[in-house]
């Protein structure tokens, strides 16, 4: 387990973990999970102690097919035996268009996510829109699930680096997160969807959130580890301020093996790193690994995760690590 | 490659790189390499800007097999055509002991390392000797070093955690590291030999230090990224001033397959986040990545850089990551 000796200065007290497993893990998986096995990885994953699981997204089927049974998956999480397990945990579901709201509000969601992009190139890529009429479609999703007392929170991907556009102007993220934060928005989470970022862009992009009136408050950060960068920009973000990180049980939807890997923060890295600071998250280390350990299972493949891989790979782990060889030159 | 917007307020404008791959890294390979193999690579690290390269161990080959032809490299890296690619490079070895200094000085180095450790029990396990012992025998090899006008570094094991041990009290790491920068060592590397240090830690040795009249000036950190936290650290420790970094071309040594990996952070990784922040390093990133695939070839593996495997196996990352599937729900 990490060993925490003292918070440093002007770190937060507890952070609050956004889970994006299921959705953003599985999405980006090339598997196709069963829905019962779904169902009892988001029950795991609250049993672990995570308490804002993203479930699933409502999206058209035939564009994320890993996701397509978002219909059977809602009413398997509703089920009395499970309920009971999940009586205190947000399930937040992603939903693009009114006709996804639609679908989602149907099963009684309490909180949905909308994604927008904060470049051209991506908008036009992942929405087939641009960038105003991603937010004109967002703005009736954001009021109609206000109306419903849904609360909602904003994607913005592409916020560091974008790969047609490269480095994104920091202004340009300002303007369009602002936007969703005042079409009703109550949350902003901060996507570097290509990994690309360094902690001096972090500490940039949050300046200028705050110079624009947007306080840490309402802003999440969702860092990829694709080029091992997340935690260093996790803890640049922590000490500008921000509460809430997201992440992916055991790494899911960053296979190091895939030559297309997202590289998604394995929640694990984080909570040692959060445990080690002293920093409360309420999930309990060994539990999450184990849970990982055996999605990992499901899924025929081992977690990217280093610490899942540590925790449940080391146990010769003896001491042997860094032997210089003994003192007999 | 990373995107640098600004320098964040207290960060070193240059970092030196430690570069411990053909030591550190290869000792820990299961793989025996050719000496000629590790020439070229010395002499393609040095090509790649690096000007600190460990290059072997005087240990006693029945200790590291890996290392057994320190005698044999040696000669290498001094012929003419390499030589002159490696005309402004250090190559510091490490020595165990006198007999180990003098059969590094019949090869004519000019700075040498010894390795002590922090806890009664690592420095039985490695050295076969108490902390006093080590460091009444680490005494002498300094002291002739210097006289021999040899520079010495001193490596400190077990600096944060032990995995017999527990935690390491920081005012125990700082009695031995002080009595190694006592007894003539110039330099002090800090090393988290298991990878358990979080932040927090990094931050309170630090200060433990500096309480102590030693300044991060004659100070390195080494961090293994066994749980994913060598960059954090590493984040932390150059916000508190340190400017010397260790890392492993590669993550060489830190094989994520093998059960007792130990995780050394890959140089790649730390040039991507320090050319990031727009801290100098002198590296090219993708000269450096490209020495380490070759490596790779050569050991029959793939890299364990998160870094190193973005940047060669991604010719299809064609904006298609963290795709959420288009708008038409």
């Amino acid at each position: 387990m990490p060993q925490g000796l003292a918070v440093p200065d002007g770190l937060p007290a507890r952070v609050r973990i956004h889970e994006v497993g299921p959705r953003d893990g599985l999405q980006n998986e090339k598997a196709i999970v069963p829905v019962e096995v779904k169902a009892e990885f988001v029950r795991r994953l609250a049993g672990a102690g995570l308490r804002t699981i993203e479930a699933t997204s409502f999206v058209h089927p035939k564009w994320v097919p890993q996701l397509a049974d978002a219909e059977q998956l809602m009413p398997l999480l509703r089920d009395p035996r499970v309920q009971q397990d999940l009586a205190d945990v947000e399930l937040p579901v992603l939903v693009p268009n009114e006709r996804g709201l639609d679908r989602a509000l149907e099963h009684g969601v309490g909180r949905v996510a909308v994604f927008g992009s904060a470049t051209e190139s991506f908008a036009r890529a992942n929405l087939n829109r641009t960038v105003e009429e991603s937010l004109a479609m967002f703005a009736p999703v954001v009021a109609r699930a206000r109306e419903a007392g849904v609360r909602v929170r904003g994607y913005l991907s592409m916020c560091f680096g974008d790969p047609w556009e490269g480095p994104v102007p920091a202004a340009q993220v300002v303007r369009v997160g602002k936007a969703l934060l005042d079409a009703g928005c109550e949350e902003l989470s901060l996507g570097d969807t290509i990994g690309v970022a360094t902690a001096g862009q972090v500490a940039v992009l949050l300046r200028e959130f705050a110079d624009a009136g947007v306080g840490t408050d309402r802003l999440a950060v969702h860092f990829h580890d694709t080029y091992g960068q997340a935690l260093a920009n996790t803890l640049e973000a922590l000490r500008r301020g921000v509460t809430v990180v997201d992440a992916s049980a055991g790494g899911l939807g960053g296979c190091p093996y895939a030559r297309s890997a997202t590289g998604n923060l394995a929640t694990e890295d984080l909570v040692w790193m959060l445990d080690g600071l002293g920093v409360e998250t309420g999930v309990s280390l060994d539990a999450l690994a184990g849970v990982s350990a055996w999605m990992a299972g499901q899924l025929g493949r081992p977690s990217p995760s280093r610490v899942v891989r540590a925790l449940r790979g080391s146990s010769d782990r003896d001491g042997r690590d860094g032997r210089d060889g003994a003192a007999d030159a």
